[in-house]
C-alpha cells in the first residue's frame, strides 16, 4: 500500500531524470536510463494492479482516445484498461465505425480529435509512420500502438519488462528472435530496446523473411535497428539462449511467394519441446500474440511452464499504465 | 437511502448462506435459496437505480469485460450499465472489431483477457458450452450472457424477478411458454429456475419446434430441463395461466423446413388479445425481446397493460447488478 | 476555479429563466433567450475544459446512451467526451453491432433503452424525424445528433457559439452559407438559430442544390427556415460577409444528376484564398466537417488563420456539455 501511494506521488527515485518525452513513437532513440525509468514506474503500477482496488487517480480528468485502423484485441484492450485504472476517460474509435469511412484523412481525423482537448491519442495504423505524422499535428501525447512493419514500442517495453521480471536484468541476456523478421514491427522496436539495455540478439528465420539489407555486406542504414547476427538455422539460433521470442507469422500481410509453404516453415522454424531444449534450460519462451497455434509454436510449448505469453499480457497493462502516467500524469518539466 | 446503504453493506439477511459461486453459467444446479438470494439482492439494486444518483461504489477498481460473439443490444447494454452503476470499469469486445478476426481461438482470447487481471468476463457465444470452456481457463468470474441453444441464466433470473415482482412469489404460478422451444436458450434456463422455485410449466409450440426427446416416452436425460407437460394446442396451454411467455422465433438460426410457413405459425401460435383472454384475467405477458412484432405477438398485446416486456428489461439491470455484486463485490467465503 | 464551481452551482444568472426543455430536437422554436442560456452555460463548461482536471460531477450517476444509425467520428465522440467530463456513464450503440441487425424497429429499440432507466438518449438517424418519434416514446431526454436532411441542432449551437466567441455577438452578423443547401441538416438548424439571434443570412449554391421551394415566388411553408436571400453567384454571396460557412458536399447522399460534375462545382463554388478576399477582411471561415479537401475548400484556406474549423470542434464539446447539463443535470422546474 505504501508502494502504491509512492507510485502516485512520484515514480522517480531521488536523482532520477524525469521523463522528457511528449510522445511514445519508437524506442530507436531511448537511452537505457529512460527505459529503466519506464520499467521502474511499471513496478509501481503492478502494485496498484495487485491491490484490492485496482484504481489510482493519476489521470482523473484526462481523456485518452484509442484510434485503431487495424483490428486488435489485446493492445486496444490493454491501453483501455490501463487508462481506466488511472481514472482517465477513454473513447474508442475504429476505422469501421467512424468518419474514416467518409474518406477523411488521418491528419484531419487527428486534428479533430485534438481539437476536443484530448490528452493522449493512442494510434494503430497499417502505414509505417502514421503516428509520427499525427504527432506533428496535435498537442495531445501520441502513443504508437503499432504502425505498419515499423514499430510497436509498447510491445517492446512490455517484453523488456517481462525479461527483467524473470531474470532480474536485461543486460547480457542472450535473446533469439525467430520467425517473420521482415514484416514484424515487434522485432524492430525490440531490437532498439534490447540494444539499449545491453542484451545480445540473434535473429533467425527463412531467408525470404529476413530483410535483405540486414544480411548484406553493405553499409548499415540509420533506420536499421542493431542486432548481433542473423542465422537461418534454428538450432544455432537457440543454442544457449536465455530468451526465445517467436514472432507471429503475419499471414494476412505477407506477400505471396515469400514462403514455400506452411509445412516447410513448421518443419524448419516451429518451436516445439524438443527444439526448446536447444536453449538454456531456464529459457523463457515469448510471443507477442495472438499465436498461430501449431505454426510458430507447438501447442505443448505454448502452454508449458517456460511460456511467458500470459505474463507478457500482464506486463503490458503495467507498462502502458506507466507510459500513460509518464507522458500525461507525471510532473512535466 | 437506508435501503441503498444496506444493499452495499450486505445483501444477506442474518442466517443467510452467502453466494458461493464464482461463475454464473446456468441455473441447472441452483437451489431455491440461491435464487432467492439473487432476487433479494436485486431488490437492493432496484433501490439504487431508483435513487437520484444511480451509482454505488461496490465494484470500484474492478474491471468487467463483455465479449460478445453475437450481436446484441439489450443484454450487452444491460451488463454494461449494471457494471458501471456499480462503479466498475467496462471494456467491450465484439467479434467484428477484435483479433477474433485473426482466427484466434476462444480459449486463447479468454486467457489473454484473464491475463489482464479482469474480474468479470461476460460472454455471449453462438456455441453451446463456450462459457463453460472459458470458465475452466480463467481466474475471472464468467457470466454466461447466452450460449447457443443452451442457456441464458441472467435472462431466466430477470424473468423470475419480474414474475415475483408482479405476484409476490413464483411458487405455484402456472406458466405457459409458447413458441420456438427447440432453439431457445431462454426457455432452458427458465425451466431450471421455474422448477427450483416451484412453478408449474406447460410448453407449447409447433411439433417441429419442440425437442423430440422432451415428448418421447423414453427415459429423461440429465441434460433435459424439468417441466410439467407439452401441448401443441395454444388454448390448452394458456388456460388458467398466470404467466404467458412467448419466445422469439429465431428465424436467423432456424434450419430450413422446420416451419411450414410464418402464416401458419401466426394462425396457430401468435398471442393476440382474443387468445390472451384464455389465460387468467390478471396474467402477465412476457417476451425476452426483441419481439418480431406481428409474429409471436400482435401489436396490440405487445403494448397492452398486461405486457411486462419493458419491465423485464428494467428487471434485467437490477438482476445483473445483483449477480455482478454477488460474484465480484460481495463477501467471499 | 471559482468560475468552474459557479458553473456547477448554477449556470443561470439572477433573473434568468431556467431551461424548460426536456429534449433537444431542433432550434425551430427556440427563443433568443434560450439560445443565450445555452451559450452562457457553455462558457462555464469551457472553463471546466481548460482547467487542470477536466471533470465535473454534474451528471454523476446519470447514464447517457449514444444510438448512431450513421457513421460518425466527431459528433459521437464529442457527446461521449462531454458526458464523461460531466461524470455520466456512457454506453455506445451503433447499428452495426446491435440488435438493429435483427430487424428491431427504432421504436422498440428506444423503448428498450428507456426501460433501462437511461437519462439521455443521443440519436443520429438517416431518417428525418427519427428523434421526434423516439422522444414520444421515452422518458429519457432525447438529443438529436442529426436526422436525415432535417436538423442538427447541436451543430448549429456550436456554430453560434464559435461566431459569438469571435465577434462577441451574433446579432447583425452577415453570414454567407455556401454549397449543398438541399441535403444539409446543418444549414436548416443554423437558419433557425441565426434568425433567432438576429443575423443576416445569404444562401449560395448551384441551382440544383438549393431547395426549389425556397426560391420560388410561392408562399412560405411553416417548415421552411428563415433566411434573407439566395444567390447562385459566389462573389455576390461573399461580399462583405463576416462569416463564410461552407457545407459538406454530401456525395454519398446526393441523388445522381444534381451536379454536372465536381470540376464545375469547384470552379464556381470552392472557397479558396482569392475568393475569401471577397468577404470582410476579418471574416471567419467555417465548415461542419469532415471537409472534402480541395472540393468545398482549398487546402490553403482550410488551414489558414481565418479557418475556425478546429475551433468549431472545440466549441462542440462545451456546447454539448451545456446541453447535457441543462436537460439532465440542472434544476428542473
Amino acid at each position: 500500500m505504501t508502494t502504491t501511494r509512492l507510485a502516485w506521488s512520484s515514480p522517480l527515485r531521488p536523482g532520477d531524470e524525469p521523463f522528457r518525452r511528449r510522445h511514445v513513437l519508437d524506442l530507436d532513440d531511448y537511452s537505457r536510463d529512460e527505459i529503466e525509468l519506464v520499467l521502474h514506474t511499471a513496478d509501481g503500477m503492478k502494485d496498484v494492479l495487485e491491490s484490492d482496488i485496482k484504481k489510482a487517480p493519476a489521470l482523473r480528468g484526462k481523456s485518452v482516445v484509442t484510434l485503431f485502423y487495424e483490428a486488435s484485441t489485446r493492445t486496444r484492450m490493454s491501453f483501455e484498461l490501463a487508462a481506466k485504472a488511472l481514472s482517465a476517460d477513454v473513447v474508442n474509435l475504429t476505422a469501421s465505425s467512424s468518419s474514416v469511412t467518409k474518406g477523411e484523412s488521418l491528419v484531419d481525423t487527428v486534428k479533430t480529435i485534438d481539437a476536443m482537448g484530448v490528452d493522449v491519442l493512442v494510434i494503430r495504423h497499417s502505414s509505417s509512420g502514421a503516428p509520427y505524422l499525427a504527432a506533428q499535428q496535435v498537442s495531445a501525447c501520441v502513443m504508437n500502438a503499432g504502425d505498419g512493419w515499423h514499430a510497436h514500442p509498447t510491445q517492446a517495453l512490455l517484453d523488456l519488462y517481462t525479461m527483467r521480471e524473470r531474470f532480474g536484468r536485461v543486460e547480457g541476456l542472450r535473446v533469439a528472435i525467430v520467425g517473420d523478421i521482415l514484416h514484424s514491427r515487434v522485432v524492430r522496436s525490440n531490437l532498439w530496446g534490447l540494444a539499449a539495455m545491453g542484451a545480445q540478439v540473434v535473429l533467425c528465420g527463412p531467408p525470404t523473411l529476413v530483410p535483405p539489407q540486414w544480411t548484406s555486406a553493405g553499409p548499415r542504414r540509420p533506420e536499421d535497428p542493431p542486432f548481433d547476427r542473423v542465422t537461418y538455422d534454428l538450432r544455432e539460433a537457440l543454442s544457449g539462449a536465455d530468451v526465445v521470442m517467436a514472432l507471429r507469422l503475419q499471414q494476412e500481410r505477407q506477400d505471396a511467394g515469400l514462403l514455400p509453404g506452411l509445412g516447410e516453415y513448421i518443419a524448419r522454424y516451429q518451436i516445439d519441446a524438443d527444439r526448446l531444449r536447444w536453449a538454456d534450460p531456464g529459457a523463457l519462451l515469448m510471443h507477442p500474440g495472438p499465436v498461430n497455434e501449431g505454426i510458430e509454436l507447438s501447442s505443448g510449448v505454448m502452454r508449458s511452464a517456460q511460456s511467458a505469453i500470459d505474463r507478457q499480457v500482464t506486463s503490458g497493462l503495467a507498462v502502458r499504465m506507466a507510459l500513460l502516467y509518464l507522458v500525461a500524469g507525471g510532473p512535466r518539466p
